[in-house]
């Protein structure tokens, strides 16, 4: 490594150059080839638990000098389980069916030409996160499935696990004759490589940052490179006037109290005026009961005594904790219009028998995912059926919510025909 | 208008939220509404013929007095036959499918929950044109069948013909009960117009330029808002060694003199060493007699007495006019690898009678489009069989290659179940 004489800027245009002719020779790649580059990183995963261990044990004790919060140095530690859940998912990836090289419907011309579109690799992908060192494996493991190269550059609190892992899987590749530059890990903790990574157009295809939202907000204000992202999770279940309330007391409850910090938890909840005595205190105690702080409109708080006044700070809020907004609305209309004014387009659930509603509420609230009778913290690609996921999107262009392997892919069109010309 | 005492930034904000709304409201726009905006303004602009013309006559005029070059007085004219155009335009795209609450197949998860996509519009589109003010009347069209809203900003020297057709444009909105905003056409020829448009994340979700490359990369370099666009069409056709040599004599011919000003067009001839002396002389001749002028590596020369020397320059060109860059190959392999160096992913074409060899190309040659046994110059949504073209992208993420209907929609998720609970 030259580092020493190198500037940041130059070591990070060489990487993206790496990765770009990397991106190229993977276009060869076949799906034997993948599958036993996930097999061999996981046997050596296995293999390697004790250098792993050390690696980590050197960030772990940094950590703990620097002060790091105790959540933060959870996430940090490679623990037994965490290397045993990274196996499992390279297992679990290396299964999956290749989406690279499939065909859609042909379609025939007049003139008789064949016209396609074939799935193929987005081409380099850059990974930005924080300090999850078993993102490393996870992200690789996807980014590599779907036919990518791909630049990691993980937390400088877990440089020497994520560079310990990617020894791992430069194993993985070399074994299955893969480009060793396939999947880079960025191996300088300065944070000015965060910043060469997002303006690399030429050499990097999308970012994809996973993290807390101030990082993702920062990132996404200075990127030039496209992202795939989601920066909220406020997340609304509407109790229709036609629901059935047992149904959509679990429902909200479930919503709401599954996991408070998933970004598919539920933050407010809407319910129509017609139900709003039968449903609200109930459904009220027993979130209270569970230690729900509830904060409601004027109308909802006569139904809910311990409730504060919600502002529409509330309305605006993702809390991701205990604490859940209650307003009651006169229609379906005022539902959809207060999820269009201060939803953030990443999950929302109507809860009704009708079908009238269901579908109105499925066609115009505008997010990236919209239920019908289900709570909003299914939000995830494991229970999509996706397999894995590699984050979650509420953009609107290209993949739009959980984001498996086709949304590392793209399409191009293939014609085929037989010397017809254009006259 | 109150332009006297507002910016052009707080303006195009005004605008921009117009859309937004719009464009939520549009959600609600069903297909006999379109079709019934579409066909009135089909039927104004038959009936406004006089009005419209007197419009562009002050354009004309103007353009005059400014001494702009005859090629784009000529593309500035709105003639009886461009209405026509225009008029068969809007009946076209009224008729075609509706691509809005499509469904894609449903899977139904271990737990019974019903798993789809829908596809739903993009939401508020820009378009950012020059001279054409036909390009007016068919975004609009294309925007509004999709169900989007839409920012209009033609060049100024049209200004007057583009708010005459805005006029229609309105006429059929309301005609439908459509929202009036659904389409607007900026009234200030202020070049600060397009400036704050490509910045304004907020109310605008995918802007398309469409115009020279030197206006597209200007735009591309400042802008915040995600365009779909291409810069370059280097278009190249590589004869392989099992080619049909008069097929692919023919392929080359009609790629490169169909129109040398299209995307499209062949801009560099890549001949496999085997055959390149059965092929090249025959084919040189003929591109010499239609006054192609020739620039071959130094091999080809052998060959084609008539050709200079290519340069690096040449390889890289797009020259949208009569000249040909030739180049002999050992392989294909260095095709590709010649592709891949010097190519912009716009359109690239194998003439081959080898299976292995037309799906190697495909597979590896990382374009928009890839053929076999075709001409580039088929580039273009019609022929592709999209019905009508907003344009030729070659972003990587989301649409990519002619955009038609579809590539102006996305997909969300939607969800139904029963009230299964996550535990």
């Amino acid at each position: 490594m030259s580092t020493l004489i190198m500037t940041i800027q130059e070591s990070m245009q060489r990487i993206g150059r790496q990765a770009r002719s990397a991106s190229h020779a993977m276009l060869r790649a076949n799906d034997q080839q993948k599958a036993l580059a996930l097999e061999t990183m996981a046997r050596e995963l296995d293999a390697q638990r004790n250098s792993l261990r050390a690696a980590n044990k050197l960030d772990l004790e940094a950590g703990r000098t620097k002060q790091l919060a105790a959540p933060l140095l959870d996430r940090l530690t490679l623990s037994d389980r965490t290397i045993d859940t990274m196996i499992a998912g390279l297992r679990q990836i290396a299964k999956m069916a290749d989406p690279v090289g499939s065909l859609t419907a042909t379609s025939v011309r007049p003139n008789g030409m064949q016209v396609a579109q074939m799935r193929v690799p987005l081409g380099v992908i850059g990974i930005i996160y924080e300090s999850r060192p078993n993102v490393t494996i996870d992200a690789a493991a996807l980014c590599l499935k779907s036919g990518n190269a791909t630049i990691l550059r993980g937390g400088s609190e877990a440089l020497h696990s994520n560079l310990a892992l990617g020894k791992i899987i430069r194993t993985g590749l070399h074994a299955a004759g893969l480009p060793e530059h396939a999947v880079q890990v960025v191996d300088t903790p300065d944070r000015a490589a965060v910043g060469a990574m997002i303006t690399m157009t030429d050499s990097i295809d999308v970012i994809i940052p996973r993290g807390g939202k101030e990082l993702i907000k920062r990132l996404a204000d200075e990127a030039r490179v496209p992202m795939i992202k989601h920066l909220d999770g406020n997340c609304h279940v509407y109790v229709d006037s036609h629901a059935d309330l047992r149904q959509a007391a679990d429902i909200a409850f479930n919503a709401k109290t599954y996991r408070y910090g998933v970004c598919g938890a539920m933050e407010t909840l809407l319910v129509h005026k017609d139900i709003a005595e039968n449903f609200l205190p109930e459904l009220g105690k027993r979130l209270v009961v569970h230690g729900v702080e509830l904060r409601a409109c004027s109308r909802g708080r006569v139904l809910l005594p311990k409730a504060l006044l919600a502002t529409d700070e509330d309305w605006a809020t993702e809390y991701l904790g205990p604490i859940l907004a209650i307003r009651v609305v006169d229609s379906i209309d005022e539902a959809i219009a207060h999820i269009t004014r201060w939803g953030s387009g990443h999950t929302d659930s109507i809860v009704t028998e009708q079908i009238q509603a269901a579908q109105q509420f499925q066609r115009e609230v505008d997010s990236s995912s919209v239920y019908v009778n289900l709570p909003t913290c299914f939000a995830d690609g494991f229970e999509y059926g996706l397999g894995a996921e590699i984050g979650i999107s509420t953009n609107r262009l290209h993949a739009r919510g959980p984001v498996g392997l086709e949304g590392l892919t793209t399409l191009k069109w293939v014609l085929q025909g037989n010397g017809q010309i254009r006259g």
